[in-house]
């Protein structure tokens, strides 16, 4: 076909060779390295050419720990390989024929002997872990004889017969390229004529039959035999770990993160070590430390006479780790002696897997253990008491996201659950309530007492009451930054959203969520963190903030460069970011104060209004209640500075949608229902996001503005009278164009201007603005000409870059990231080559005009560490998040300035 | 107050001066440019010195013609009088005085003189037109003396008396500052008193009266007296219009227009003439040729015994300029000669005033005369004809956007109307017909044969077949590019829309607008050129295309080098384009064949198919309709290229939403009513221009896609084997990420493939995608690697750049625009800051990666003059328009490779 191909399209991965590449092969260096008896050829410090697990195996053995000898091929013959048109270069095979002689000598065994038979294993070991390259081929080198020897010493033929079965049915798929439900087929029929529910039920006899039929099998639909010969094994093993490279998936996934196609994988073929050779024989995993709670102790479990598969499959329950002691005392000390050497070489707690085969011990593993965050608070604290670590270091190992475990209740990790569905973990923490679909129930229910869950469609302003008494929130619809999400996690409130599995039926007060259906009353459980709903009541354990969270918040904020506000909209929210260590508020969304339930008809008035001076009458009701917003949040954030964004959502959030609230709204204001009905229809958008909001409120109707720059003024001055210290920056939300942002300002200045006349006080405030859309970005030098500060609207400027509606993109957007077409969430996690592309511009144009400008970020990304990270690249002074996300934005922002000067002194 | 002020809001307007323009003063080389005579300081090429009035004059004084004497003061001058502290240098008041004695010296008047007093006139004049500057003070010198000695002369006392009342109370106002409403209302009290509805009605006498009371009343405001002194009347009126430099309105319009402050403006003096002196004078205006027709032939009109003011006044009939020839035949035939000089010599039609005083012909003014589109074609053809001008000239002078209105039936001119209401002017024409208010109720009218107008509150895809039918469309709300305003200009179907006045009740088929209330079937009248709406059937005239119109698209297509292709949804639409000159489709928009009636339900049942399997069944039988669709449009294009936009908005667009018509779907597709409900409130969003649709459709339903780039295929080859011509490009819309459009093409390939082969021909397809995500801007370099072309499609990625909502922003854009804070509506000319230079970027990093990537563009902007000019500047292939506005954009393509020739030629 002619159908015209881009050039990209057709474009040969960079590992199948161009001529120069192939001159390449020549430069081969050391095509193997070899490890054995505490002498290596390599060392840790050599991940690009020997792998992670190549390097960790070389610097191991080399500490003089009892690793099985073994030998990696270097990452760059991956090259030689691809150049070579997939085959191994003769130079190599010749290498891997010495490798495996010397491997050989040093175990005393041989690869196809009948009496000392050498197994290995072979892994793939790139620089960093891959999704889609092979991993691991056990038992390599049995054959119909070894297999024999093996069933013999292991004194455990079905265990034999079971892995040279295993073998088979890899090498066949993994090497041959054999479709592995065939061989899947042939088991299942065994075990269906034997009547066999699992696996373990057949025995060795069965096995061996099996083994018999798969080779057959393999004949008939690879045209090849399953070979018998050890080495030629190897050579297709080692082979399809260098293929195993090039696999679509791993493919995708280097192109997702950057990775190099250069790079290559390195293979590791490693001597077999058994724990099943009898009672003198052993297996287990440990940690250096309790990966739960971090205490300073030997932590793990074995089982005597068993490989490390027998521990998965769970058939014993393996003994903890103390008793060795007893039982194996030479092995046991040599373990904790190694244990102990590792973690002090890593300089981390390791988790370890070790075998034990005839009394004696070997390390097959270590890697950094996997740890909860308070366990990761602990020893983190620990090692630097210990002096084994830097602060430094012990910032750059807690994962920040962590922390927000500690922040809420979770569930019980023992609790029975009955899983409902999943939806998007939209606020973190536990929750466990009675169904209610309303707010107005919610508010009801809670004030008898009761507690409940919300559950919605998906929320509305309108709503605000019910959440705030509900103990979580659960939408079906809407995404991570839904308006459920994003005022969920503002008040630190358990929030499932999007869980579109869920169907709601208002009218009947009932859901429907698979076979189940739901009714008022009935009670669920949330789990935030996961996203999951479940049935019923499940236990739930509260939060920890101990003091080694408080030790680490102080190193975080000793070694940060940026700050860290809140994003704070009630005097309520102010105190908890305070106390969460927010440095001022960052954004106050004064809409919100708009929606309690004793003004949210004067602000209708305000919105329905058809002269100037209707609304004017309304505004003037508004203005002593917005004053005491603002001393609220002035006095919780004494001494701080707090921005306030004045009025930012179209004007028909506020209205009633329904009939019969219109009916009642039009009935205490005392209006004429149709005109009310008329007036909300003509305000309906069809793109609210994009519509009549911001700033534009404000150019046609300047009086909103001038009423919040009043109340802002006369908030502050009240204040500075009592002897605080309010310090207010005024933000106008949505500018697009630098003479909206003129017009505002003057008109911001001239009001506060006239306060202070009035009240005879003088007091400081900056003007900023929001960069929230593309062309804000983009002409961002004229727009600082009238703007001390700009703080990034990363929500709003991911929808407009991105075209992207946040409330309305979980529907597709989930099956985009797991689809790969974008890495993550954009609005979990900045965008950098769109969004942050934008945001940088903005940066650096806005410093053209005016080098000290404040710059900050708003939006949902202040509080995620990624994005953090690349906020502080690009030099932003603060980033503000929500209350319970500012101890994850301090240790983000110190971490990433560690790792700045981490990168600068690599440099 | 200490509020900070950022520095820009207080930085001084330029012309008020630094130290180093302070030093500029002594450079201060020629003051005056005198005029009399024949003689001139000055000519037409010192626009920059003298402004474009002075220069004019001075030319038209060089030439030899009769222009009353007078003296322009140079531009420089403005700013040594802002040096100076807003005063008049000495040297300059020194030049002034030299050149007043020269004045009174060719004119043997003198200033002030009781019995030839020197009268003159004051006007500002910069090099460019600039709205809020002072414009013109006519007889200055009046004082109590002089005014008797004019009415002496003119024998026309009350004449003389009001020229001296207006210019009390111009000079009062512009030169002494005092607000003119006091004069105002003395003005109306004396019209009370005496019961006198007109100023006309006032007597000499009554005047006399007046100018006693003002000049009281401006001592009283001002504190200082009216200046009866002529040469202090003077100093005052030039330092006025040079203050008038820096009024707000004239500092924005520079700012918007880019003027620099520094060109200041010149100020012209020049002696009063009369055509008031008797019998023997005579004042009129008059054209080179006639500007509706533009016949050549002298065409005017003329007073005798009249002032310019009188004519205004239409207090006589003036008379036809040829009978000017049998009462002043001298007067009329240098008259004659003069036009004709200065047609020769400003090498265009010239709009001419002269003034004959005691039989001496005075030439006031000559400009550039306006004319319609009409008689702009045959004067530029006929010019060209008689070698006055050249080729490119005369492309140069159409206005591409008058061509509208020859495309088009229009209003009777002569007609008599009551006008209703204005909207929007979103699709030229005329349009007369009876009002029905649905789409159903304008097909069941139109097939009885009754012309009808559409009126809708806005309208949605569903309305199409009733806009096919109505005569013209109009919607009481939504901006220029609705969806009713877009679909009705690619119909070339008369709309107006927004007409936000007019309120419409569906449930009683009424519209209400001001005190009129008009039923179903009450006819209206639409201007869709102005946006006027007009009470019953107002006469309209058909389009005229005739040979000029030919002759010069024909001249137009010489010249250009852009390309020009139409956006066309129909075969109809197709060959209306190709008529009017489209060298192609440059979009086809694939979902509009989706709402043809006989498949509409298919359509719904794909979107609302549970399973793919279900999904693919509806598609199978949308395949063979789409095939022929683009059978339809290939055929109509024959040999030129088709665009191909594969389905792009949200699939909830095709659904209905009144519970009657979800109803009726359900039970035609026999569905369960409720399930239907509930997939169509699943698919609601809430900014579905950010939602589901575009690309994101086929990630998710990749079968889609699939199925038109079958039906593609297959049409392609069905009129292949015909022997036709048929070439396909597919276009791939809203793409964000480089991996949606490498997925999607090689899926499109994939299928185009297989039709191929099964039938058994091959053929070239290109296939690109359309920029209209700033995202996709942004990535633009990535994105080419996929893209054999970009279209920009700019009404999206207007939308999103500057976050605005075309369908939403009606409501506030026309006071952006009003207001000066946007300089036009950015979704009718490019707004190059943003958006375009999104653009901009989009085609560097598109040709970084593929230097040969065709570029187009194919949003509204794509028939707009200004815009095509930018997409010229930055290289663009073609503009793609609705079919209408193809000769729009041919000759606006030609003009902007002309302008972008002269410029060269001018570096």
């Amino acid at each position: 076909m002619t159908v015209t191909n881009s050039k990209a399209e057709t474009k040969p991965a960079k590992a199948t060779g161009s001529m120069s590449e192939k001159m390449a092969l020549k430069k081969l260096s050391k095509i193997i390295y070899f490890f054995a008896d505490g002498k290596a050829d390599g060392n840790a410090t050599l991940k690009s050419t020997l792998g992670g697990k190549g390097a960790n195996l070389a610097e191991m053995t080399a500490l003089g720990l009892p690793v099985p000898p073994g030998f990696t091929i270097s990452t760059e013959v991956c090259q030689a390989f691809f150049d070579a048109g997939e085959k191994l270069p003769a130079e190599v095979v010749k290498a891997i024929d010495e490798a495996v002689d010397r491997l050989e000598k040093v175990t005393a065994k041989k690869m196809g002997s009948t009496t000392m038979p050498l197994l290995v294993s072979v892994r793939s070991g790139a620089r960093a872990s891959m999704p889609g390259m092979m991993d691991t081929i056990l038992n390599l080198g049995l054959n119909d004889q070894t297999v024999e020897v093996l069933a013999k010493v292991s004194q455990n033929p079905r265990f034999a017969w079971d892995a040279y079965r295993r073998f088979l049915q890899m090498y066949s798929n993994v090497v041959m390229g054999m479709n592995g439900s065939f061989l899947d087929v042939i088991l299942e029929d065994l075990k269906h004529d034997k009547g066999y529910k699992n696996d373990t039920d057949m025995s060795a006899d069965d096995l061996k039959a099996l083994v018999a039929k798969y080779k057959k099998n393999i004949i008939e639909h690879t045209g090849r035999a399953f070979p018998l010969e050890p080495r030629e094994q190897l050579y297709g093993a080692i082979s399809s770990v260098f293929k195993s490279w090039n696999t679509p998936r791993a493919v995708t996934y280097r192109e997702l993160h950057g990775y190099p196609d250069s790079w290559g994988t390195a293979v590791n073929v490693q001597s077999m070590v058994f724990g099943n050779m009898g009672e003198d024989s052993a297996t287990g995993v440990a940690f250096t430390r309790n990966p739960s709670t971090g205490e300073k102790k030997f932590f793990g479990e074995y089982m005597v006479n068993a490989q490390g598969e027998d521990v998965v499959a769970g058939i014993r329950t393996p003994e903890p780790i103390e008793t060795l002691q007893k039982i194996m005392p030479r092995a046991y000390q040599e373990l904790v002696d190694t244990y102990q050497k590792l973690e002090k070489f890593f300089r981390d707690m390791q988790d370890i897997e070790f075998t034990i085969e005839r009394g004696k011990l070997y390390m097959l593993q270590t890697r950094t253990g996997k740890r909860t965050t308070l366990a990761a608070l602990r020893v983190a604290r620990e090692m630097i008491e210990e002096k084994l670590i830097t602060e430094e270091e012990a910032i750059l190992r807690i994962d920040p996201k962590g922390l927000d475990q500690l922040l809420h209740p979770t569930l019980d990790p023992d609790a029975a659950k009955t899983k409902l569905t999943k939806g998007l973990p939209a606020s973190p923490g536990a929750a466990v309530g009675q169904i209610v679909f309303t707010s107005e129930d919610a508010v009801d229910w809670a004030e008898k007492g009761k507690k409940v869950i919300l559950a919605r469609i998906e929320t509305s302003p309108e709503d605000i009451e019910g959440m705030v008494k509900a103990q979580g929130v659960m939408t079906s619809r809407g995404g991570m930054t839904s308006h459920a999400a994003v005022v969920a996690r503002g008040m630190g409130k358990c929030c499932v959203a999007g869980a579109g599995e869920i169907d709601i039926d208002y009218r009947a007060k009932t859901l429907r969520v698979n076979d189940y259906v739901l009714k008022e009353g009935d009670y669920i459980t949330l789990d935030g963190s996961t996203g999951e709903v479940f049935l019923g009541e499940v236990k739930t354990v509260p939060p920890r903030l101990e003091e080694n969270f408080t030790f680490i918040m102080a190193l975080a904020d000793k070694y940060r460069t940026m700050g860290v506000r809140a994003n704070a909209d009630t005097p309520a929210d102010a105190v908890q970011a305070r106390k969460f260590g927010a440095e001022g508020v960052g954004l106050c969304r004064t809409e919100h104060m708009f929606f309690n339930a004793d003004r949210i008809d004067v602000v209708r008035q305000m919105i329905l209004a058809d002269e100037r001076e209707e609304r004017i009458r309304a505004l003037d009701k508004l203005l002593p209640m917005q004053r005491e917003d603002f001393i609220g949040i002035f006095s919780a954030m004494d001494g701080l500075p707090v921005t306030i964004r004045l009025l930012d959502p179209p004007l028909h959030e506020f209205l009633p949608q329904s009939d019969s609230e219109i009916r009642e709204l039009a009935h205490r204001i005392k209006w004429d229902e149709n005109s009310v009905r008329s007036k909300i229809r003509n305000l309906h958008e069809f793109n609210p996001m994009l519509g009549h909001r911001g700033c534009r409120l404000a150019i046609t109707y300047p009086e909103i503005y001038q009423m919040q720059a009043r109340a802002i003024a006369e908030a502050v001055i009240e204040l500075m009278k009592k002897g605080k210290k309010p310090i207010a920056e005024i933000m106008i939300p949505l500018v697009g164009m630098k003479e909206e942002l003129k017009r505002l300002r003057r008109l911001v200045e001239v009001e506060v201007g006239r306060v202070q006349e009035e009240l005879g006080l003088k007091f400081d405030v900056k003007i900023g603005t929001m960069i929230e859309l593309p062309r804000a970005a983009l002409i961002a030098d004229q727009i600082a000409e009238y703007a001390e500060f700009f703080s990034f609207g990363t929500n709003d400027l991911t929808q407009t870059t991105m075209g992207l509606s946040r409330d309305d993109s979980a529907r597709f957007l989930s099956t985009y990231v797991s689809d790969g077409i974008l890495p993550f969430d954009p609005f979990q996690t900045i965008d950098r080559e769109g969004v942050g592309e934008l945001v940088k511009k903005a940066v650096e144009f806005g410093r053209q005009t005016k080098p000290d400008i404040k710059l900050g970020v708003c939006g949902e990304h202040g509080g995620d560490p990624q994005s953090i990270s690349f906020f502080y690249e690009i030099g932003l002074h603060y980033v503000s998040c929500s209350p319970f996300r500012v101890p994850i934005a301090r240790l983000s922002a110190a971490r990433a300035a560690l790792e700045q000067k981490k990168a600068e002194r690599l440099q």
